[in-house]
C-alpha cells in the first residue's frame, strides 16, 4: 500500500534519533513536494557529511583531510585549561559563549546507566597521556557535563580519575538561571543555588 | 567555528518541518558518528524519493513511471464512494484501518488562515470534472478533514462545492474516543458525543 520508495525512507530514517516512523513518513511525503534542486541540495549536504572525520585529540570532528579539528590546531587557544563535555553540541554551545579559550575533550552521550562505555574510557585514558607527556598538570580542568544525577555521577568518577593530573578540577556553577524566577526553582536547584550563595 | 559541513547540513536540513536548527545539529554530528554503509543507505533513500511523482487523479505520492497511484488502479475498489482527506499521511491512516474501499483525493495541507490556495482549488476541480464525466452521481462523498474550526470551515465549503455531485454528503463522526473516558472529555467533545447520540 505504502509506495516503496516511502517504506524505505521511513525505515531508514525511523533510526535516527528524535524521529519515529511517524515523523519519518510525514517528512517522507513532505520531501516528494519539493523541488528537484531542493531535494537535490538535502542529498548533497548529507553526503557531505561522509568527509567529516573525528579529531583524535579531542574528539570533536574535524574534515577528512585536516590533522586535528579547528579547535585543537588554533594556537591561539591555551592547552592548560581544559573542558569535558558529552556533546558536540555541548561543545557548540561553549563556544558561543565565547568566555572560554582552552580546549576540550568530548566524552561521547553518556548511558542512561551511567556507566562508561570502553570507547569513552579509551578518551578520558587519552587525555590521561597527553597530559602525562607534558611537562607540567593541567592549571584547571572543568568537568562540564549537565547537572543530573547520570553527570554528577561521572563527574566524580573522572574528578577522581585526574586528581593528580590537573592543579584544579571545577565544575560548573549551579543555581537558578539568569532570567528564572525564584518562585518557580525546583528544590533541588534552590538548595544548591542557596548553598553556593556568595 | 562549526565545520563547514555541518552547517551545510544545518541550513538545508533546518528547513524542513519539525526540525529547527537544534535539531538539524544534533542530527548532523549524530550521522557523523554513523558508519559509512548506514549513512549510504539514508542517501539512497533519500535518493529514491526523487523517483515519486504525484498521482493525476487523487494526488496521492505514485512512482514516477506508473500511470497512476497504487489506489487509483486498484480495480477492486469502487469508484461510487470518495473520501478528501488532507494529507498523505490522513490517508495511510484510513488504509491501515482498512474498512474503507473506495477512493481518494488529498487536498494537501490546509493554510491556517483557512483559505484554499489554488493548487487545492485546482484539485476539487479536477474531482468535480471527473464525476460530470461519469454517468453517474457519486453514492457518498466523505468530507474527511481533522474535526477543528479550519477542517469545519473547508469542509462546509466543499460540501456546497459538490452539493449536485454526490447523492450523499457525510462527515467523520464526532464524539468521545473509544476508551477515553467521558470525565476527561472536554465541552466541545462531550456536546457533539451528547447531540448525535443513538
Amino acid at each position: 500500500m505504502i509506495p516503496e520508495a516511502i517504506q524505505r525512507f521511513i525505515s531508514a530514517f525511523s533510526r535516527l534519533p528524535s524521529m519515529g516512523p511517524r515523523q519519518a513518513g510525514r517528512l517522507a511525503f513532505f520531501l516528494t513536494s519539493l523541488d528537484k534542486a531542493t531535494r537535490e541540495e538535502l542529498e548533497r549536504a548529507l553526503h557531505v557529511l561522509g568527509t567529516m572525520d573525528r579529531c583524535g585529540e579531542c574528539f570533536f570532528v574535524k574534515q577528512q583531510d585536516a590533522a586535528a579539528c579547528s579547535i585543537c590546531s588554533d594556537r591561539t587557544r591555551t592547552e592548560a585549561v581544559l573542558a569535558i563535555v558529552e556533546k558536540e553540541t555541548d561543545l557548540l554551545t561553549f563556544e558561543k559563549m565565547g568566555a572560554f579559550r582552552g580546549k576540550y575533550l568530548v566524552l561521547g552521550k553518556l548511558a542512561e546507566r551511567g556507566i562508561l562505555e570502553p570507547a569513552q574510557k579509551l578518551r578520558l585514558e587519552h587525555l590521561k597521556q597527553t597530559i602525562r607527556k607534558r611537562d607540567a598538570l593541567l592549571e584547571e580542568l572543568i568537568i562540564a557535563l549537565n547537572p543530573n544525577s547520570i553527570g554528577d555521577f561521572t563527574a566524580d568518577f573522572i574528578a577522581r580519575e585526574f586528581k593528580d593530573l590537573a592543579k584544579k578540577i571545577t565544575r560548573l556553577g549551579r543555581g537558578i538561571p539568569t532570567g528564572g524566577e525564584i518562585e518557580f526553582a525546583d528544590d533541588a536547584t534552590l538548595a544548591h543555588a542557596f548553598e553556593r550563595r556568595s
